[in-house]
């Protein structure tokens, strides 16, 4: 079947781009080592913590609170996860958990994603969109040599994926109709929200986002336009598809 | 006297980095030749066409109204600038009105802007810090090689310059400190407003922007943290004095 070619791609970043739980486990080793807890398993921490997640920005939108960033975000959660192993944050040194909880800033790209990027990139016009904030995706992609021409997300459109705002806004900042825009995750429920507001959508496995255990959103999988094992596959693809 | 190195740099981009007047006398041109009006002058238009932009933004300021693109107030600008010329723009053909309206979407970088950014950015972040909208700045940037590590500005900030929370807002999303965000731009109202948040301010002269005739600013003019001939220039003293 041939699918319209999007005229342009949106991604997804933690998770898609980069190895969030490789990342914040190497910082909250280091956390637990100097606030003298080594006894706490990182991983299991590192797991909880991004675990808040989906409860976090389901609160989030229920609570009619106003836009704040992901920092803030993981920042509370950062919080509850140290209560959840028995520590109380206020006990703790509080620019210690600062710098732990800028470990999202500095994480690590998958291996196919610099490059597969750069090359898509050289076709099309390539952005975030994530939930991530932007000074976060700045440093991410300055200390990791990513290239975006925008990073676009919950902090440019004010609203949280998978809120249909999130998505729409986007396409529209752009200047595009939603099926010209490509939603680029590695996550079914991200896609699947994409999806129902009229994007195209392409399924990036990343088989170790959650170590090698299956992903929570496994049962919301679908025949996705495109489906890939790299980021460098949908830029080779999308290479013998494009037509200036 | 050594002032403090700024941790990262917003640019002014009208102006400062691409040559307006040039890309939209080459579009007027076209458009008036297409719609039959060759008899008026192309740099006139283009000119009362840009000048209405200080009006548009006030009016825009006082209005109360919710944000809008710069595309959409270019839009209206234009129509203006047709009447002015006694053109009624509803007896023109609208496709071609959108289209030269876009004008500004294709203008071309002075001969430093390129390698000046690229030079500053392989140690410093730099990011637009524009009343243009997102889509605008990304083709641009595309079209012309320019490489930006954000798209900031009004479309992020929801204000426009000289609005200080245009300046206030995009410090703050880079996580910065005012006095650690230094503004670049060839136009002193735009410096001054700066300044008064507390930004870092840094000319670059562009005497040519207004095809040799002073700029409407001039009398704006304060002794600035540094001053340039160019953003090669810039760039050179920046490296000089970066320590990472």
């Amino acid at each position: 079947m041939h699918r319209p070619v999007p005229k342009a791609f949106g991604f997804d970043v933690f998770g898609t781009v980069v190895d969030w739980r490789g990342g914040v486990i190497r910082d909250v080793t280091r956390f637990l080592a100097e606030a003298g807890h080594s006894a706490i398993d990182p991983a299991q921490f590192a797991d909880t913590w991004r675990m808040q997640y989906l409860t976090a920005m389901a609160a989030y939108s229920a609570s009619g609170r106003g836009f704040v960033t992901l920092d803030i975000l993981h920042h509370e959660m950062l919080e509850g996860t140290l209560r959840r192993f028995g520590l109380n944050p206020a006990s703790l040194d509080l620019q210690a958990i600062r710098d732990l909880n800028r470990a999202w800033h500095w994480l690590d790209p998958w291996p196919d994603a610099v490059a597969g990027i750069e090359r898509l990139r050289s076709r099309y016009p390539v952005v975030t969109l994530t939930n991530g904030n932007i000074e976060m995706m700045l440093n991410m992609a300055r200390r990791s040599g990513l290239q975006w021409d925008a990073l676009l997300g919950a902090e440019v459109t004010r609203a949280y994926k998978p809120a249909p705002e999130a998505y729409l806004r986007t396409a529209e900042i752009l200047g595009l109709a939603p099926h010209n825009l490509c939603l680029v995750a590695s996550h079914h429920a991200d896609l699947a929200a994409a999806r129902a507001c009229g994007l195209a959508t392409a399924f990036i496995a990343r088989p170790m986002e959650f170590g090698g255990a299956p992903p929570p959103d496994a049962s919301e999988a679908q025949d996705w336009d495109w489906s890939f094992n790299g980021i460098d596959e949908l830029a080779e693809v999308m290479a013998s598809r494009w037509h200036p």
